[in-house]
């Protein structure tokens, strides 16, 4: 023990020996009974008194608006960089930041190339069903799946940070996009007009995500909680899996709305007209074959190819199978046009002008989020299995560009895709060059290959979205949340609702507000807890959650849980604390002058508003009527700012004031001895 | 100190001298440098493990729809009476908690009555003009406003409990009414029917009342912010005042809006075109009369009952002045029609089945709301005073109950009145008889002195509104809202704004909105703190506030001070963690092996949820990649069971997580001791 005590701290506040030795012997056998206090040692009173100065003369702390400054200094500026560099560095690094490909290119070997190329081809086999798939659920034209798999990888691969992250169109943007363009513009009477507000809105999400990630506005992405997302995405997978049974039945009309009761209502009408069971055969069979393979791949981790590649083998034996038994003309319904060729431009088809450009603008918007939430929380997750760290702002600019780029190349929203992300990582890939590999794979196959896809069933596509739906569906993580979290279960479940019998925008709605709904709720949630004293140390406690902790007697000692005493909590807080001094014993144990004062911590308290401070002085006005002193322990730096504003704290008493429980208790104890009618009620 | 130990606890849990002593020492001459810590005896490991335990061991806290249930129950139902009555005493208790008449009455004494009838007449010399004033303000025919003053107050003295509440019509409410009703009803194309509105509006608003109060729900009136009622209120006053300038102008056209813009274009407009001077000379120097003479009394207290008649005696004078003079004859504006007798049913009148009844349950909702809250800051403030408890659903019922019955004799909406309680407070009013006598005479003035009414001018009631009107602009509320909490003040203007610029409602919603905004935003604002061992105790406090506090070497201990770590802040507080750990200096400590713990104070975090988990997961993750090792300290209830549940208790270690900051500061310097090797990384 060879530490310089401070010699003139020590002189002022000595070490508090005593008092702890006192305290810990104050524990009673009896848990329940309340513990006699004793006087203290006139030294430690001096300790006491320069703690509770320290507390009132703190000074202010940093005005609202600075604070409000700071935090969007903070988040909206990048950090700044603390080493110095001289300007071609800097310029370097700016470039390096702004595309990391030339960070990594330098260091890129050819045994990476062999396992990217390899992850490349698997992801591309997936790739190409899936993209056709996803448009037709866009009610979009195939071929423009195809193109979204072609540009927007590219971008991305030169500008994004992820490595494990495969780009493309992914089910619940393509959902969200045919939704809501559809009520702007309907896509079987105009699908160019459909088609061009399609490219608008593609245009106005990646604008939206290039400006979130240029001004560092990031954390809109939080404003979905995790529950939220996970009961959306569970309730956009049924949504997409009902969308499917067009395709699987052979429906040829189909209900342009989302919810469950119009869709099967649909399909009940559709199948007392006309269907062709051969659909629902074809598609049901290789359905039964992806998920076996999926099955084997599971069990198996290096046969996890037989699953990645089992929709492009099932594409393309179902495509030989039509076209030798002609079954198009059985009542298969098959892709048939699909346009073959590079990506066309598309800036002529953008209508920043038009009478739309308003909603379109909206749904970028809502797209721009929904695609950046599940980009974000797939290059997170895997980047933090390979231990690297991706800046959120920096993906949204990458992601941004891509979608702007796209827009212009006949490219609809792209995003990072679930599904194929997890494949390009079991598939080993090294780098984002695995995406270079896959866009040139899908190119090849829309220059050379489109032709083989005319025979392509429609029910093998709905049976490839299907089987990638499951991984949307998280059945483990809701119970986790039921688990963890009963009222974030509750917004789950009403996202999953929403979505379910809404509409896609209704389950984001009700997901945002329930979410926010209960920061509310929780935050004004008047509570408060009695507190007693954990034996044996200075420490204080609820004692309902510690049952072992000692009430004292002589003093109460309660405790504001609420973090915002506001003006929706705070008459039902003072209501809270009256009740506890009129409770019938301590009615007759400060008749009796036995208790004498309560003990309010308010350690908790994190912001307190006028109605709160109004609320304050009620408190100390009352108990001084009924003859208690108000003793306020530990008020923050925002809360005891306030009440000194308020002259709350001349009216309460400067010698009041406590930096804790403990010296407020032993306060109490040094005025019973003096006696009661030293107190001065102002 | 004759205390008796707790063996039992005792052999558990030795007194903490030791800790104490070597933490007291531990203290340093400079503030700015970090103390050295020493290693401990092993009886005090004992007792952190033991209190570890107590932690850990903690039972769940009630499931969160026993809270909300146990909230509701304690909100909702009547606090159970602690004494136990015989069945005929339970039935007068009932009867005399719904008619405090029948326990006051018992005591009501002659001497009582004389205070009470000299109230009440003085009452009613200011409740006759302003009742016709306020009924104007209403767009209703002058009688509504006396009918207003006869029934409500007689229903209030027999449930009512406050004993200096005047009641009676009132200019925000009357002002609430006409700029609602007016947008569903137009006054002037279809005065009978706006008058259906308003009575059906008016029973909405006391069925309303009446069911909040039986239900309990009080705490609705909380909703509005002491701030945003101080701007709405200071708003409502400017509104009212250029209402005004219609009768004191003699303008005969004027705008159904009641923004500032609109009103005044539409007095330029009026100027332009007709308007008669001599109503601005005799409003004028009534006003100035009135004024002067609310100066007097302001000055010498005994001479209050000059302000409180000077609005009667300017009537009467203003009223002769015109009579003799044909002064209306000359374009001053007069009562004219102003139907005398008692209040005639109006219960054919209540359009309850017709196409407006949404309209004017709406327009109730909100009057009820708005009266209610004048009504019980009124009362309560005035208790206060006198030193009673108002129990706020009670006066509810009774304030129900009277505009109900209201609703069916003729009667809008009435309130308590700011200016009228005060004169009668002042004239020295004993209980609530002093309304009865009010009351009876304002009936005998409509029984026989209408027609004396019948050559007022407008101009006098303008004035009368005008002299009541700078009550209700509490400049120096306004200025304490300013010196205590500058958001609340934002509040406070956005309401005061959006009343004057926007329109009653408007300003409301931006009340109410802002309101709970600011909650919102002070819930999840990110924020954490560096926290610092106040020297000589065991006390841990916030750097930045107590700058006496030290930092200790070898840990970072910092602290959530955000309430609710949720998914809008999780990945904001997880960054702020991680960066006091990247700090350069720490970074090259950790390098050097001297910095081996982060401590996290969770005191503050009354709430987590499922995103809040996972980003402390990921902290604890990113710290063990970095070779630190997190150190959780004082979970509350929910906290620690919902990380138990989420088994992040054992990714920790459930010996990584203490009762206070000081138990694992020892814990961090026995692990220095023992060695960094015998962590292990779980």
């Amino acid at each position: 023990m060879d530490v310089q005590p401070s010699s003139q701290q020590l002189t002022q506040v000595p070490p508090n020996t005593s008092i702890n030795t006192a305290m810990g012997k104050a524990s009673s056998a009896d848990n329940s009974a309340a513990v006699e206090l004793q006087p203290l040692d006139t030294d430690e009173a001096a300790g006491r008194v320069e703690r509770s100065k320290w507390l009132l003369a703190s000074a202010d702390p940093p005005p609202p608006w600075q604070q409000l400054f700071s935090s969007i200094k903070e988040s909206v500026l990048p950090h700044p960089n603390t080493k110095q560099h001289n300007r071609p560095n800097r310029l370097l690094t700016f470039l390096q930041s702004l595309f990391p490909v030339l960070k990594w290119g330098k260091n890129y070997k050819a045994s990476m190339f062999k396992s990217d190329f390899l992850a490349g081809l698997t992801l591309a086999s997936l790739c190409i069903p899936q993209s056709i798939g996803y448009a037709n659920l866009a009610k979009m034209d195939p071929q423009y799946g195809l193109y979204t798999s072609v540009v927007p990888p590219l971008i991305y691969a030169v500008m994004g940070s992820s490595r494990e992250i495969a780009i493309g169109p992914v089910a619940v943007v393509s959902l969200l996009l045919s939704a809501m363009v559809s009520k702007v513009v309907d896509p079987s009477a105009d699908p160019t007009a459909y088609r061009m507000t399609i490219f608008t809105v593609t245009f106005f999400t990646g604008a939206f995500q290039a400006l979130f990630g240029i001004f560092r506005l990031g954390f809109l992405v939080d404003f979905l909680s995790h529950a939220a997302i996970v009961g959306f995405m569970g309730g956009a997978a049924i949504v997409i899996g009902l969308q499917q049974l067009k395709g699987l039945l052979g429906i040829t009309h189909f209900t342009s709305k989302t919810d469950v009761v119009s869709v099967l209502s649909a399909v009940v009408k559709a199948l007392g007209q006309q269907w062709y069971p051969l659909n629902s055969v074809l598609g049901c069979s290789f359905l039964i074959f992806i998920l076996i393979t999926r099955f084997i791949g599971q069990r198996n981790k290096k046969l996890f190819w037989v699953a990645a590649t089992a929709p492009l083998l099932s594409v393309i034996v179902s495509t030989l199978i039509v076209y030798l038994s002609n079954a198009e003309k059985h009542g298969i319904k098959i892709v048939k046009h699909l346009k073959g060729g590079l990506n066309p431009s598309s800036l002529h088809q953008l209508d920043l002008g038009g009478q739309h450009v308003g909603e379109a603008a909206k749904i970028g918007l809502i797209c721009a989020l929904i695609a950046l939430t599940e980009a974000i929380a797939v290059g997170r997750s895997f980047a933090s299995m390979k231990g690297y760290h991706l800046d959120g702002n920096k993906e949204m600019v990458a992601m941004g560009v891509m979608n702007l780029v796209g827009s212009l190349t006949s490219c609809y929203t792209a995003t990072g895709s679930f599904s194929r992300t997890a494949v390009n990582y079991s598939a080993g890939c090294e780098t984002v060059v695995s995406n270079i590999v896959m866009s040139v794979t899908v190119l090849i196959c829309l220059l050379l290959f489109t032709k083989l896809l005319y025979y392509t069933p429609l029910a093998i596509l709905a049976s490839i979205i299907l089987s990638a739906l499951p991984g949307l569906i998280d059945l483990n993580e809701g119970y986790n949340i039921w688990k963890v979290d009963k009222l974030d279960f509750m917004v789950c479940i009403a996202a999953f609702f929403g979505v379910l019998f809404g509409s896609v925008e209704i389950g984001l709605l009700v997901a945002v507000v329930m979410s926010f709904g209960k920061v509310i709720v929780i935050s004004i949630k008047p509570s408060t807890e009695v507190v007693g004293r954990v034996p044996g140390t200075d420490i204080f406690c609820n004692i309902m959650q510690y049952p072992i902790a000692n009430k004292l007697s002589g003093v109460l000692i309660t405790r504001i849980t609420s973090a915002t005493f506001c003006f929706a909590n705070a008459s039902f807080i003072r209501e809270r604390i009256l009740k506890i001094v009129e409770d019938e014993n301590n009615i007759e144990e400060v008749a009796k002058g036995r208790l004498y004062v309560l003990i309010l911590d308010m350690t908790n308290v994190m912001n307190i508003d006028t109605s709160g401070i109004h609320a304050l002085g009620e408190v100390h006005k009352k108990l001084n009527a009924r003859g208690l002193q108000l003793a306020v322990v530990n008020p923050k730096w925002q809360v005891i700012t306030k009440m000194k504003a308020a002259k709350l704290i001349d009216k309460i008493g400067a010698e009041w004031v406590f930096l804790s429980i403990g010296d407020a208790v032993e306060a109490s104890v040094r005025l019973k001895m003096n006696g009661l009618n030293s107190i001065v009620f102002n």
